[in-house]
């Protein structure tokens, strides 16, 4: 079943992966499928590959996790020497089938497929642009504005590679993007970075992924980071790197708190360290005597290690995590209404009764689930729970690509630490603070993007977006 | 399962249905539901409604029957006072779940749902203009090139119905539209009526449909044929009619010979009433001495009954037809190949053994089916098996939306009736003249396109059409 | 989904398809499958084949069509060098996957798969008493019971053919089963031969089918049918054939009006014979004036070529049905009631607007159906419709595995023709009589089973099947 | 797709649940579907609800986690006022549908429903018997058994109880049971009390569960183990529980080590703290210095926290798990045959690189997944990887419901530590002594099955299974 309601919503978050063979090997759906199967983390809504041949390009997609989208037949059909594959997050509900990635366009010089990681500021202003102008749109994706804009740019371009450069003179924003076209696989990165993007090699095929977790999966070998503003091509003649005229490095800084997978680099920095070195630094700033040490599985685990490890005292696990809760399931009723946590957590009462407890995260958004946790410790016998968060307050929204609810909704941007404590039910509540953020980084934290956190976009925001904070009182 | 390669294959035979509700009832996605079943003959490769409420357009569309892609869930949730809908034939295997209709779109104005019937044969050129001009494409059906030039040309419109007609002034071939805006429902007819659409009116609500067999089964009451080169616009405050600058009545012949369901009407006259005639005519030109009349099941029945009736001889039944054959099921092996013809044909022996048989077909494309029947008649016993076919020979391909093969694939364009006759293993085979044609028509054929039967095409025919037929060496 | 109520509804009518092969081929799945496609008319609900090899029996069976319940994958896996086959017509609603046949057991002697067509009358008192020594069920249909037999009888018996005989002096009803062992491949016939069974042979391998039109599809010859009685038991050394201590010529004679396919013969005689030669003697025995002679599609079209041809009527097409109607489809709501009729069923207006018409059916059961269909006659103009029944009342449920209601709901049992011309809507009514039934039959109608036409039922009925009867005010 | 080969296979390992509600409420099937998902880890293979009604009993069942074969649309027809389910393990890769619990059969008594989790050890020995006197057997599961024996034994009996008495002097080996009857939920627990059971309240309604986990999820209250030997009866009139005639406490000691979930209690013993004390007596007898303690997710982790502490070693993390592996997915060729273990595990290459890594495992099976896990951890740059397993060495199969291989693929059976080290790549391998074990259960072993270390099955063995395990050379 597949609703479509065509709205202005932009935001997503996505995982892509691509590959070029040389060889004859007809297996790069196959690798992308496993590579993407290593970056589901970044998105479960939908997955889709597409490959070229022969001056064609066929694809699959559809909603779904890529193990539910991609079997044997659909992959052995999608034969070519190059894939881009993608897995993509949806936000507000919209399961929109006609929103999966890669969308497959035909163009004045033959086809192309766009896979796009990221979130473009300017986008909408750019659609309502190309609408006076006549163009229709038949998705709300940012990958539909970018073909559009590099097809029209491509007239008066001498190659492809020219009509991005003057592509991304117009969108601003995070973007990773997989671009394929008969014989060539491009990947692109915004001139700030925002969105991580690594190169690998394997058995001399270039690949490229959100996250070298992907290439260790496919068995590829790491090359290096996709640089901000950089335009890889890569033909059967080789690579070639186009560079923006102006450049930054502001990647995500959530990328490394939350949500990268912790065995990836990204810039060549170990996420798993940062975590580590996250839930150390935490200790330093807020330790609290306490019993045992436990972190909301899965995202506050490691954290939740580097502070025990830093306070001395023992690691331990608060909550046994169902590993089989799919994606859809049926909602106990309004009088069942405490299963829907619990059919996913269970606290371990033999481990918590009668203790106090650290209990880390790596944030609060609205602050519910963490309520529900806090109060499930307690109902456990928990004596105490003081809550630590191994990032800051997040106080305002992503436009670069994370979805994050509006400003009044996110409860630190709306209550003290003290107040949040309260309405959470914890007897403490201590954030990382920004220097103890830098810390982490080797004082590079300038290098990183903070908005979040700071208030401070690395880009320009278009008016709306501007007016849309301040009426939210900042 | 979804595959699709993006190619310059146009070729689509297709039914639409749409209904305006100015009431409050939310059941335009049900009615067009039963509108599509009832054009299930018209297209079965892929189904789809749109509705539109609140300034919005949702729509589900799927490969596969109007009854598998939809259920009570998928219905209840298209909710809208208005819908149209669409079934489509696919033509060469391309079973693009892309191609499927209503084709949804944002444009400057907003949304806009389209669903056409027919075939451009100037859409490769408007698309590579639009190409040029930077435009790109998502799918290969000639809604997409419609959409375009009706957003377009609304720039400098006043409304949508000035931007169709400007746009009726750059497409040129077949096509009958239905157009849904959050507030319209519009009607479209190409100026040479060669796809047919009627309006009707069920509870004073106007709804449009390929065939009054559509109308008939939702309960509708026909009011009259949409005229050619007419736009009819619905809206809350009613029914508006607007005319091309010129028009013709060439509506296509085959609807009445093969394509439209017998108990329809097209332009006031019963498909079930010509068809007889053609049999009856037939029996005049070409009358043999038999036993029994046999239709080839179902398409030659109709005029085999009006032959028999003629030549005062029993109508009979030559075959049972397996009504249990899905759209797919599993190829028999190559030692089982005669399998694959007897699974849905098998002949009735006790009546064709030691007969003397008339077989009636409405016509004969390749002739590989012809030849599999007739042999069938003779292992059951038919001593002789004489083909008469109710309609003129097919000698030129069809470019105005009926899937037909290229001329070196047209039987009877290279081969002589006698020569047809040997190759299809019958006695002797006879077609309609094009005359006893006209007089069932009451000597008005000059007011139906006749182009697959004389090569005569209404429409100019684009450089590159004409080249191709003359290499064909006609 | 699934859902099975374990009751006491014995009631199924089916098709049956086996084959066993002594040569190396490992289709015996596959032409089954085959087989089954050619009698789907015989049951819709649910499909399944199982095939032996190497001492092992596997399956695969589920609800649905055959086309649906079998794909290539399926089929490939179901390797084997015999099989048999089932396809089953749910009664009362209860499509339980649990009931789907060949049902396939494990017994003392190894394994055993069994596929039934018929009734057994006293079914329902055999599984008490096995109840009551501690059996357990776990379906509803008679196979259960006689796989319980068979393994029980084979105690004290040599071999399996002489526990179906000692089976055969237990079970009372109609059956026409195939057994399948993994060396055997066993037809039996109850003593009444009231459900068919023909035996066929392809490449010399013995196949056996409930109709003949299952042969001629897989391309087998006909040898001859399985006589009353009769056990065929065919294993690599060949066929060996038992008779039953006793055995009778009673063939239902339903299977010529109405369930059999018309290309298939019974007992050597031609289906579409005897359906012409209904109408003939139904027009000698109730002609009446008028201007066209059409038949109920698709049952009553044969009966109505032989009318029309006796009455030297022109026969003629009332109706168009659409041929498109899946198993399941969303039902209209009651402001929509008269589409449910109108989707499946079109009146050709232009063909009985002012007509006398005579309407032929098989029979009439409820008789709501064919007041619909008389009211859409009178709707579409019909002057008068004359309502001809190709065989006598049915005053009498069947006991022998067709589907038939209770007295109170039988239509002829309840009223005079008279009366149900007037229920029905219909300008006269007339039934064939008994005594031309017996004509049609060249006068040996005893020959067949006619209980649900006499009330004389061919074999004993328990006890409380008479009461039943008698409840009924019979 | 359902191939099913009826052979001698009974090893199961399964998760049961059930309610017994006494108010007017219908979502006991909706309840006893939250329950199985708790108890998902011990079944993937199919899951299955009966509830019972109005005398009657209707049923779901289907392969499939339990959010695969259940949705909305099922559950709400599955009304009844209790309900049994139950979810399977499959063994070798026989996933029969027929297979799938709970049974539902009728006997004289009208119906019941049986989930089984254990396995007999002498269901062969009574198979052949009850086949020797007739009885049919239609799945190869361990219910069938049981449910003829309760039948049979009725006929004599004064009440189901009576009959499952009965049937406990008959059957051997371990078994949970719940039986469902229109009127009645009774949950049995073999003699030796092998596989847990345990009562719940929720809302004075009884439920029964294999674990407490899924008391908890449900929001039931945990009132006491189900005790050996047990069976306890639940009807509208309240509880009563009969003790058969002798019993022994042998609670699996594996439940603790692996099989249970971590937050559950079995006989009143945390699993979570066993788990952990297991951690810290290995490292008592087998404390390496090394510089980083991990588990091998998810199965060691928790032992690993417990070494760690002993060892006051930090605990870390070595590997990444992937949360998105489905149950099944497309496999990679065999030149990227490395891809399907990282595709589910990725080394933490920063924590392990140049470390001496203790590597903890709750068990070694065949000792193929740790080879490759130790061949990650030096891949990604251990310097050492002792290998420590949380209890003895597995020198016995089971017969009681944990599917282990034969003796000769079990890897500690064949070879000492030492061999074994050097097999699995590790630098020492270390178990647990059975006196550690002994230890960590306050030297209370004797009170639990440890046959597989030890040897020394609870219950006698049917000939057969001894001569097997001489065979092997023991």
């Amino acid at each position: 079943m597949c609703f479509k309601e065509i709205e202005e919503s932009f935001k997503d978050h996505c995982g892509i992966f691509g590959i070029y063979r040389t060889d004859k090997k007809q297996d790069s759906a196959k690798i992308t499928y496993f590579g993407l199967y290593a970056l589901q983390h970044r998105g479960q809504e939908s997955s889709g590959i597409a490959v070229n041949d022969s001056g064609n390009i066929i694809y699959h997609k559809d909603n779904g996790l890529v193990n539910e989208v991609f079997n044997e037949v659909v992959l052995n059909h999608l034969k070519g020497h190059s894939a881009i594959g993608h897995v993509r997050y949806s936000t507000t509900g919209k399961s929109d089938r006609e929103n999966a990635q890669p969308l497959v366009v035909k163009y004045r010089k033959g086809h192309m497929a766009l896979a796009h990681n990221g979130n473009l500021v300017n986008a909408h202003i750019i659609r309502e642009k190309l609408e006076q102008e006549g163009v229709i749109f038949q998705t709300t994706i940012d990958s539909e504005v970018i073909a559009n804009l590099i097809s029209r740019n491509r007239i008066n371009s001498e190659n492809i590679e020219e009509a991005i450069l003057k592509t991304m003179d117009e969108i601003k924003g995070a973007y990773s993007l997989l671009i394929l076209t008969p014989n060539k696989l491009i990947a692109v990165r915004d001139p700030y970075g925002l969105r991580p993007l690594v190169m690998g090699k394997i058995n001399n095929n270039i690949c490229f992924a959100s996250e070298t977790c992907a290439l260790d999966t496919v068995g590829a070998e790491y090359i290096r980071d996709v640089e901000p503003g950089e335009i890889v091509s890569v033909t059967k003649d080789g690579i070639k790197s186009i560079k923006y005229r102006q450049s930054f490095k502001h990647l995500c800084v959530f990328e490394f708190i939350y949500f990268a997978r912790a065995d990836s680099y990204l810039d060549g920095i170990s996420v798993y360290e940062i975590r580590k070195k996250l839930g150390k630094q935490l200790c330093k700033e807020s330790y609290v005597e306490c019993d045992i040490v436990i972190g909301v599985p899965d995202s506050g685990t490691t954290a939740a290690i580097g502070f025990a490890e830093e306070a001395k005292i023992p690691f331990s696990e608060g909550f046994i995590k169902n590993r089989y809760i799919g994606r859809t399931f049926i909602k106990p009723e309004q009088s069942q209404r405490e299963i829907a946590v619990r059919l996913k957590l269970n606290p371990l009462k033999s481990n918590v009764t009668g203790k106090r407890v650290v209990l880390i995260d790596d944030s609060i958004v609205r602050g519910t689930t963490s309520r529900k946790i806090i109060k499930m410790l307690r109902d456990a016998g928990a004596r105490e729970v003081h809550l630590r968060i191994s990032s800051p307050p997040v106080l305002f929204p992503c436009y670069y690509g994370i979805d994050t609810p509006d400003r009044n909704e996110l409860i630190a941007a709306n209550y003290t630490p003290q107040e949040i404590a309260k309405i959470l039910g914890a007897d403490s509540l201590e954030y990382l603070s920004l220097e103890g953020l830098n810390s982490v980084f080797d004082n590079k934290l300038q290098n990183f993007c903070t908005a979040c956190f700071s208030g401070k976009y690395v880009t320009e925001l278009p008016e709306n977006f501007n007016k849309y904070i301040f009426e939210e009182g900042v």
